[in-house]
Parts: structure tokens; sequence; C-alpha cells
């Protein structure tokens, strides 16, 4: 899956994609493992509401300060993003229940972009029973 | 499972629940995954020691003041519950050895309530070898 | 997995001991969960880069101080190294392509001590196919 951000610092609501690739798959139980092979993007799981949104980036802004000091940025200039990124989720493993991802009503799935614009890699990797009553992966 | 919490902040030990529920299950090998369906309380693997419990709702606390100001709280009044639960896990995978959680002699899985007292639902997928040399699920 | 720690606090690479031991069993495709059964260390994924790695230490230094005051250090003097761990990962699940760990070009997978120097177990339960074609965890 890819995900093009569009800011500097953004909350993306990637649910409805992974639940789509999900539906072409042929999983009906198991887990879905969600991962990002990044190091200044991170996963979330939160309510996808505007104001909450905006309180996310700053916290993490109020946490880890853009502005530093920080070594890692004597050789590149986006140490804020990699250490906000610790902070949160490298990857997000979610059962899945009749071939959906099994998220509460509130629960949406966030790419949480700290260094955007830029076009992000989500990797989905499921495991369980598919349709057929077979085993996969 | 269902958890019943108290308090408003709380750190609830779950892990006989989850063992026993792992025992009444056949399986011996694998992986459980265990997560929560909310975005106000979150899961965390640690110590269960009084002392400790209490200086964990003091850091969050502390990192999160409940006063804000949050843009969220313009449409709930619960935004420092959401980001608490941000800074922790939705969700624990755990390996399972011998039918039981594999969890350190120190480790203990707590269901994390931010904004309580409320009735928790904790869902469990185990994935892996059951008794009888069946795969599942 | 067992790995020296060499420092009160430290970043440890261990990823090719993970690719080497996952190189080792015959699994091709899947998740790698990777798991450490303490409460005052913690994994992490991120880039491996010195002045990155200090700045890391530093972060988890500043947003939990080592002196205090904690209640958990009237019985024990280590409180700090438990609510750093408590802020990161206690295990990470990272999916497994052709054999390897499906790691970023700049992700790299560590062992963060925060209560060194100690010998340290790092377990890994792997899920999915084996190249003779059968079904493991």
């Amino acid at each position: 899956l890819r995900v093009q951000t569009e800011r500097r610092s953004q909350l993306v609501n990637i649910t409805p994609q992974v639940q789509e690739l999900l539906g072409r798959s042929e999983f009906t139980e198991g887990i879905a493992l969600i991962s990002v092979p990044h190091t200044t993007c991170a996963l979330a799981v939160n309510e996808d509401e505007e104001g909450l949104k905006e309180d996310v980036l700053q916290l993490l802004s109020r946490l880890v300060p853009e502005a530093g000091p920080y070594e890692h940025n004597k050789v590149d200039n986006n140490a804020h993003a990699h250490l906000r990124s610790l902070l949160q989720l490298p990857y997000i493993a979610l059962p899945i229940s009749a071939g959906k991802l099994q998220l509460g009503s509130w629960q949406s799935l966030f790419l949480v972009e700290w260094d955007g614009p830029r076009q992000r890699m989500v990797l989905i990797t499921l495991m369980g029973d598919v349709a057929n009553g077979g085993k996969s992966p």
C-alpha cells in the first residue's frame, strides 16, 4: 500500500485502504500485521476527530521539539522525526474477524507522518484462515 | 474478556484472566494477540508493584496533563485520555509456550484505564498449534 | 537469544543476530515476534546512527529523569528504567519475507537497556510457512 502524505506533519487515516485490501484477499480469521519500513513516520490507532489529530501533533511537538539540540542533526536534519516515531509504533497487529479488521467503533488506523511530504509504503502481512478452508500465508 | 474498571485512572492486572482463558483453549504454541477496541484506555506490560503503578499514573499525568488546553475538548472532554493511550499500546502480542503466555518473572499484563470507571472489552486472538496436532484459527 | 549489555543505558543493534537465527530456521514467509521477558529494558526499531542513539538516551532521560521522586524507589532503585521501558515496546512484530526480516533500508532492531549492564534474553517466535511447504508456529 502506498500513501502520499501532503504536509510536514500529518495523521492520515488509512483504515479504508487497509480494509479494502483485506476484502480483496480471502482471509476470514487471523491477524493482520501492518508495518512501515521507515524511521521518520509511525502508525497509531485512535479516533479520527480533527481536534484530536491536531492535539496529537501538538503533544509530540511539545515532548520532542523540532529545534533540539540533537546529535543526529549533525548528519541529517530530522532527529525530531525519528524521535517522535520512536514514541509511537512502527507496526500495528490487529485481529481479523469475518474478513474485516476488528476495530472498535471509535478506532481508526493512522499513518503518522513526521518528515513529509513523502510517498510512504505500508506493508500488510496476513496470517490465518482463508475462505476456502485453506491456510496461509 | 470484560473488565470493569473502578477509578478514573487505573492499572488493572489482567494476567490471571488471560492465562485462564488460554488454559481453557487447546493452544499450546504460537502467538496471543491481546487488544482493546477502545481509544481512551491502553495495554501495558510491566511489574505489578503498587508504587510503580502509581508512578505510571503520575508519569503520564505529567507528560499529558488533564487540563490541556486540547482541541478535542471542544467536542468531548477526554483528550488527555486519548493522548495518554496513544503513548501506550492498543494491543500486545506475546508468545504462547506449553499452553501459557510466555511472560518473564516480573512481567504482568495491564489494562490501563484513563477515562473510567467503565466496562472495557479485551479481545484475545490466538494463532498456532492446538493440542490435538491441528492448526487454528 | 542472549544479549550482554555493557553500560547502564544503551541501544544494542540485534538485527544481525535475529537475521542469522531466522536464516538457520526454515521459515520463508510469516511473522517474527521478538520479545523481551524483562521490565527494565525494551525494544525499538529505528536508524543505527551514533548521534541518534545518543539522542534517544537523552530524550528518555529528559522525559523520565532518573532522580524522580518515584514511589517504586522505596522498594527498588530503578523506577526510571521501568517507566522508560513503558514508553517503548516490550516486543516487536515484523513480517518475514523470503526467509528474512522485512526491514526498511534505514531500519535496525534495537534492545534498549535502561538498567544495565546485564545479560538479557530476547525471545523469538516464528509463525508461517517453512521451506518444505509445511506449516509451523
